[in-house]
Parts: C-alpha cells; sequence; structure tokens
C-alpha cells in the first residue's frame, strides 16, 4: 500500500497534505478552493457537531440526553438551532459599514438566475442574459447581516430577550491561497447570533460562549488552547471585542481554533433592531456572535499526527478499537471468531466503538499500518495462542507501544486505556505548547526566537496599531492574543521601546 | 393572542400560511423564495434528520445505537455521510444532457468573487468587474454532477462497490412561484448517491430506499403513501426511472413526499466512471440517488393540522407532552409544583419530552391555546382538586377531548396515549386517502370527479406522453404514479378511447 507520509521533518505542510489525503478525510475538489469532506472525515465533523451541539443547547452539561435539552429548549434557556437563508442582498451587507469592508472583498456573487442553451456551441450553456437578478445576492460568508434583518421582526419587548441560536450551515469566502479544511473557499460551521437587553450581558455570553469552546477544544480534542483577546487590528469585522482560543502545532505555528464576538449595537442599529424595555422605553438590543468551523479537523490533525499517520483523540475518534484475527488456515480462524465475538460484546457493553477486521484479502501487517494510518487508538490483535494463554495483544496508537492483556477483565482495560491515551495526547501537547511559550525582552531576540524556535513569543507591546503592523510586514508574525486576566507588567515595546503595561502573545500562525 | 387562523374551509392555502407563521415554524425572508426556518420548526427537522439518519446508516434497524452504527460503517455496509461542495461547474452540469436541460432553467448562478466600493455612490457596494470567473458556478439544485466527478476517482475496482454516500445538504432551485416549506428557491435535504456494478443492484437500491422513506412517512409522520413509479415524462432529469411514494392532503390534493432514482450508466459515461470487473474488464458502473426534504414539513402540516394549529405526531413532536398548573396564590401553586415535579420526573423516566408552563404572565386559557397552536398531543392540567382526588385531567391535540386520569400509572397512560395518538393519526389520513381514491371510467367522471371530489383518480391512460399533456392542459391534472405491483387490467383509455394495459393514479398536486 503506497501509505508513505512525507516525513514532518522534511516537509511539515506536505505531510499535512498527504496526511489528510491519505487518511481518506477529505479530497481536493474541481471546483477552485472547495474540497470534498469524506466519510471518515465527515464522521469526526458529526462526532463534534454532536458534542458542541449539546453544549451549546444545555450549557455545561454534555451528557443531557435529548429529550432533557427539548425540555430546556421550551424553557427558553440553552441555545436553539434555526436555519437562515444562504444568500445575503448586497444592500444588507452594506448596512454595517466595517462589516461590509470585512467581507465584500472575498465573496462569491450570484447574479443570474438561469443559464439558456448556447446558441453558437452545440451541447453548451451559457448564462441568460435576460435573467439578470435586479439586486446581487452574496452567498453568505457569515450571518450576522441576514440574521439581524430577521431578529428585527422577532425582538419588540424585553420578554423576547435573550434570543440565544445558533445555526449549523454552509459558508463560503473566497480566499486567495486555500488549504484543506484549514482554509477552503466553501467550509461548514456553526455560527451562533443572540441578541441581549444589556451589553453587560452580551459580554457575558461571548465570554461564555468562549468557555464552552476552550472545554470542548481541550477535553475532546485534547488540544490546550489560550484563552485571550484580539487586538483591534484582528477583531472580526464589525466587532467591538473579539474573544479567541489559539492553539499551537508541532510545527511552532498558532492556529485560531475559535472566536466570539461581542458586537456592541452595531447590528442593532444597522438593522434597526429596538426593544420595550420593562421601563417602556425604545432601546437597542446587544448582540453576540461565535463560532467554530471543519478547520478544527485541521487543527487535530496538525496537533497530534506523526509520520505514520493519524492520531486521533478516543473521545471524538470515529473508531476506537480495532481488532485484527491472526491465524492460519479456517479452524484457528473460527477459533479466534469465537474468541472475539465476546470480547465485541463486552467492549460494545462498555460503549466502546469497535470493528473486528477478518477480511482475508491484506495480511496483518497492511492492516497495522492502515489503522495505524487511520488514527484509531487501540489495536488488539489475537491468535491461537493468545487464546490458549488467555491473553491478547493491545497496541497503543499514541505511543506506538504494545503488551500482552490478560483476556479477562480486558473491556475495563480498554476503557481505562482509551482515556489514558485522552490525557496522554493533551499532556503531551500542553507539555509542548508551554515549552513553546518564550518570553523576549529585546527584538533580536524576537526575531531570532521566531525563526529558530517558533511558538507564542510573550513580548511588551506598545498597544499601537502601527507598531503591530510594523512586525507583521517585518516577520509576519502576529499579535495572537492578549490573554484573558492578563498580568498588568510595567516594560517596554520590543519593537518601538515605547511604554507598555502588559506582554501579549505573538506567533507566526495558520 | 392574535391566533386566529384562517378556516380551512375558507381558503385552505392562506390556512397553511397562516399555520406555518403562527404555529412558529418559519418565517419569510428577504430574500426572494427563500425562507427561515424557526427553532420548532428546524427541531422537526433535526428529528426527521435523526430517524433518517439512521435508517440510512443501518437500514432497517433504526434505534441501533450511534456506535453500532459506526461499527457498521466501517464493515461497510450502510450509508456513510459525507459533504460535497456546494458549487457546480458550468461545464459539469452540461456532461449529462437530459440533466442540463432539466436544471439549467432554474439556477442561481455565480459569476464574479469580489464586491468593492461604488465610486458613485457613498456607502454602497457594486460588483467589482475586474472580478469575473473564468467559468460560472452553479450553486447546486442537486449534486449528481459534482458527486460523479468525485466518483470517478474513487471507483477503480469492483472491491469499491458498491459505493453508498448520503448527503445533509442545502440546494437551491430557482422556481418562480414559492411556498414556505413545499416549494423555496433555497431548501434543506438529503442526497444518496451509490454506485454499483449492476443494473440489477442498483434497481435493488433505488426501490429499497422507496421502502425506507415510505416506512420512515408512514411510521414516524404517520402519512399514508402510496408507492409507484413516475411516468417518463415525470421522471427526474436524467433518470432511466424515478420511484416516488405520494401522500393525499386534506384538501384532496397530492404531493410527492420523496424520491428514488435508477439513473443506468448515464452519469457514469457523463464522467467516465469505469470500474475492473473479476474478470478484469472495465465496465461502467449503474448508479442510483434518492431524496427528501424540508418539504417534508409543508405535508405533514397539511396531512394532519386543524383550524386550532398543527397537530403533530407524537414520534416526532419537538414536544411530546405540557403541563399545565391551575392554582390560585402560592399556597396552591406549591402544592401543584410539588406534585408535578414527580410527575414530570416519571414521564422523562419513560423518555417522554415534556415541559411544565408554569410562567405567570398568562393565563391557563391562553397556554392552552397556545399549545393547540404549537400541536403539542398531550396536555396535561393540575389543580389543587385533582391533587386531593388524585388525578389529572388529560387532553389529547388530536380529538381534542379531555378526560380525568389517576394520578397512579400517569407516564404508562401517557406513553399509551402518545401511541394511541401516533395510529389515530396515521388510521384517519388511511381513511381520508382511501376514499379518496376514485375509479373513473369517462372523461366526464373525470372532470366532475377531479373538481369536485379531487383525490386521486384511478383510470385507464393509453401509455402516450401526448395524452398524458393533453389530460394535464385541460384539467392541470398530473399522472402521479403508476403503482408499485399494478394489476393488469384490459381497458380503454379515459381520454384517447385507444387501449390501456392498466390503471394509473392522476390527481392535481403541490
Amino acid at each position: 500500500m503506497a501509505n508513505e507520509l512525507t516525513p514532518r521533518a522534511t516537509d511539515y505542510s506536505q505531510w499535512y497534505n498527504d496526511l489528510i489525503l491519505k487518511g481518506g478525510l477529505a479530497d481536493y475538489s474541481a471546483v477552485r478552493g472547495c474540497m470534498v469532506i469524506k466519510p471518515y472525515g465527515y464522521t469526526l465533523w458529526e462526532n463534534m457537531k454532536d458534542v458542541l451541539d449539546k453544549m451549546f443547547k444545555d450549557t455545561g452539561h454534555v451528557n443531557a440526553y435529548f429529550k432533557d435539552v427539548l425540555d430546556k429548549m421550551f424553557k427558553e434557556t440553552g441555545h436553539v438551532n434555526a436555519y437562515f437563508p444562504l444568500f445575503v442582498p448586497k444592500s444588507f451587507l452594506e448596512k454595517e459599514e466595517g462589516h461590509a469592508e470585512g467581507f465584500a472583498k472575498e465573496c462569491a456573487v450570484v447574479t443570474h438566475y438561469r443559464l439558456k442553451t448556447d446558441p453558437n456551441n452545440k451541447g453548451k450553456l451559457m448564462v441568460d442574459p435576460e435573467a439578470k437578478l435586479e439586486e446581487e445576492l452574496i452567498v453568505r460568508p457569515t450571518s450576522e447581516a441576514i440574521i439581524w434583518n430577521a431578529y428585527k421582526d422577532w425582538i419588540q419587548s424585553y420578554r423576547d430577550l435573550p434570543l440565544l441560536i445558533n445555526q449549523w450551515a454552509n459558508v463560503v469566502r473566497w480566499e486567495m491561497r486555500t488549504r484543506l479544511f484549514l482554509r477552503t473557499a466553501e467550509f461548514l460551521w456553526q455560527e451562533g447570533h443572540t441578541a441581549h437587553a444589556t451589553s453587560e450581558e452580551a459580554i457575558a455570553e461571548a465570554e461564555k460562549m468562549l468557555h464552552v469552546y476552550a472545554d470542548f477544544v481541550e477535553n475532546y480534542m485534547a488540544l490546550p488552547v489560550i484563552k485571550g483577546v484580539k487586538t483591534p487590528n484582528e477583531r472580526f469585522a464589525g466587532a467591538l471585542e473579539t474573544y479567541c482560543i489559539e492553539a499551537l502545532m508541532q510545527d511552532g505555528k498558532a492556529l485560531q481554533a475559535g472566536t466570539s464576538h461581542f458586537l456592541g449595537q452595531n447590528f442593532a442599529k444597522a438593522f434597526e433592531v429596538k426593544y420595550l424595555t420593562k421601563e417602556n422605553k425604545q432601546e437597542y438590543v446587544w448582540a453576540t456572535s461565535w463560532g467554530v468551523s471543519t478547520r478544527l479537523i485541521g487543527a487535530l490533525v496538525m496537533a497530534h499526527s506523526d509520520d505514520q499517520g493519524l492520531v486521533l483523540p478516543p473521545r471524538i475518534a470515529p473508531l476506537q478499537v480495532v481488532i485484527v484475527p491472526i491465524y492460519k488456515g479456517p479452524e484457528q480462524k473460527a477459533l479466534v471468531d469465537e474468541k472475539v465475538s465476546g470480547i465485541m460484546a463486552d467492549l460494545k457493553a462498555a460503549g466502546i466503538s469497535v470493528k473486528y477486521d477478518d477480511s482475508d484479502n491484506t495480511r496483518p501487517g497492511w492492516k497495522f499500518a492502515e489503522y495505524e494510518m487511520k488514527g484509531v487508538p487501540v489495536r488488539i490483535a489475537i491468535g491461537p495462542k493468545d487464546i490458549e494463554n488467555g491473553v491478547v495483544e493491545v497496541a497503543r496508537r499514541d505511543e506506538k507501544t504494545k503488551s500482552s492483556v490478560p483476556a479477562e477483565g480486558l473491556s475495563e482495560h480498554v476503557k481505562n486505556l482509551l482515556e489514558e491515551i485522552q490525557q496522554n495526547l493533551y499532556n503531551k501537547a500542553r507539555a509542548f505548547r508551554d515549552a513553546s511559550i518564550t518570553t523576549v525582552d529585546s527584538w533580536d531576540a524576537f526575531k531570532s526566537v521566531l525563526n529558530e524556535k517558533g511558538g507564542f513569543l510573550s513580548a511588551h507591546w506598545d498597544g499601537t496599531p502601527e507598531t503591530e503592523e510594523k512586525i507583521k510586514e517585518e516577520t509576519k508574525a502576529t499579535i495572537r492574543c492578549i490573554p484573558l486576566n492578563n498580568t498588568a507588567e510595567e516594560g517596554v515595546c520590543v519593537y518601538s521601546g515605547k511604554p507598555s503595561k502588559q506582554r501579549v502573545l505573538f506567533a507566526l500562525a495558520y
């Protein structure tokens, strides 16, 4: 099998692409910048969706049963899902100036609603010039405009607030340089859009959702994050504050894993969304929006995987355990089959997803490599000698170690092992991340650490967009975030030498 | 509350629109022909998705646990989900001629990828003429073209077949006349696309999925359907055979609730998808596609609801039971609260979704009307006198009857009642449907039954597209289907008087 990956040390970027393709997560498509998400990759997204959906609907209580979630929904606490149109009329985009500037430059524009057969070109179609739209439609790059136009009708009084709605959808941003999962012209995401009576409540909501994201990324994706706020330069177009979680990839580059925005009254004013207060006054409402996307799958791959293939955290892996039989001839096979059927039943009863790969057109060695490539966390091999000795061979994908384990009590062992792998992945990523935060106090140190070690640079910055811009021009490094609850510390800007009140985190980023 | 619906008898069409809006299922949007699916309506769609997804993944075993589903997925039986691009290059649409003709006339065309600020119009945006795409992109009206282009790379040998993939997605068809849920420019659906080694296998797949749809619509939506095939005129663009399920609405019009297509080798040939057989020969593969959409929500509403509001089948209702307290003063309230908390726990333990509406800003009568409008199948009212007598008042939405029921064993009672309501809705719809199939043997009878009674007309047809077309022109009636396993019966065409071998079903349709 042609499963060779380019080693990370040779070309990290090529390794990533190889892995996405050979791991069967996605494929290039004929449409520029778009990709096909293959079933294995889509299952990862479904698993993420499942967990996040429950977290949104029932904030904090991840394992709530569906019916409970609905109960909450009807109590009008929690977030509920809805679906808004794909198309944004051009005039809607114009209404919030910053928003328009941010998104107009990279959007897909629908101008016509019909094709016709080309009279000069047999079998070909052409745009029908008579089917031109009066107003162009933009394929949503994000849905603030279309959603706030609907909220105008939905919000009348304080009784209608807070309005907490989430949407799972596809969006399109016409990126010039694209990359599987990390940056594609079309991507899948969720976008929460909430409306509140007060500024404080909206800020609390934006912060709450940031914590939900951090919880998900750390505890399910096994990826430590730094919570912070963006500088004004890096804010979402139309936001007063952008909260973010920043993760670190194995090549020392940062990756923004999720954002939550406090939008102030910008969209309420643009779309005239007012509510009647308890005191009978008309006030503009306060807004937030927040989102994570299929980009998280790219982050997951980049954070944990190795030169043999994917390494997936058990809590969101599409498959947790694979069992491979080792045998010669049908008699031994029957013996193994019987043993495995008991093991399968035990594992399933313990809530573990497991596959028995007894296909006979490939050899065990081939299967081992295949499941390593797919990142299945635990592999069990079992043959007649193992059965005689009352053991099985258990291999863990994260450490690539094997051990002989008693067949008795195996499901308990595997359950604990999956948990251990989950923790181990997190701890490794955490240790790497922590070791990759370097305090720098001079411009020379900044440049040399950035080029030689990478990771996050904790440095003083004078707080001006000009300095931020110059640092970016000279080094490509951006301010990833100002950490939440940052320590106040007097110092001088690493670039300009001007006074600074705190350190911020710089990095090269995806 | 302004919850008055236009009665069905006055204006069925207006009743439907009122109900969609006042029941909180959807809202009009500012984008022509598109709608906003509100949380209550979206939950219905999520419930449908949930059930169908499991049926697709594990055909026939609806209640399979998620992990089992995944296990099946890895055994490469069952259907798996994936995601393909939103955009179809124009040249792809051209490749299958019939397909192109069917969809080119009603599609959204992306011609540009950027807006810019309009120099002559402060604050306005305009399409940037320099950002014209070399090849126009069509927003997918269906995904055969984009998916078969991907399958070309995925299918090499008989080992890759069958390929059974499903996609949940939004699609756009630029319909001239639109209607909430039933026909919108953008809608949500699932589309299955499968590839097979033989014609027989593909036909069996198309038929299997038709049965899955019928199973879902009858057993979850409580809506009886007739399974059949379409006439060549009414086939999906690009199909050799279109299977369909047809349902009947309360006004006597038919509604196509789902279709499954045998596509032959049309797409395999258009996209050059061949496989190596066991005998080492190159052959084109055989295809199917099948889909149901948010239109099902429209069917659900039209089939069961009444002049008081929605009537929802318990198996997919977002909320199954609502409890309303009847009390005067805080002491009585505390008494009721305590009793209700026990009832809630019991109902939830029985897997029933339940809400306690103890909001104090509306009166019980208002709440009763509200939950009738929302179609909650069972309402429980409880006050101090009920508690004294050890009973509660149980009202069922379908029959609008109330009865006093012992509080002891209530959850068992409610569980049975929900099942009874589910069956009752099906039986009522079934009786109505059966009474609405009329055998007609003359053109006069055809016209008078169609105009006065409506429903399905079982009539002889000479089998020609010309006659079909003329009947449509004169009466607007179409052939809904030729029922599966239709009885052979010699006769003469109701319109042309020419010989006919079987009766087919005509109706006016949505």
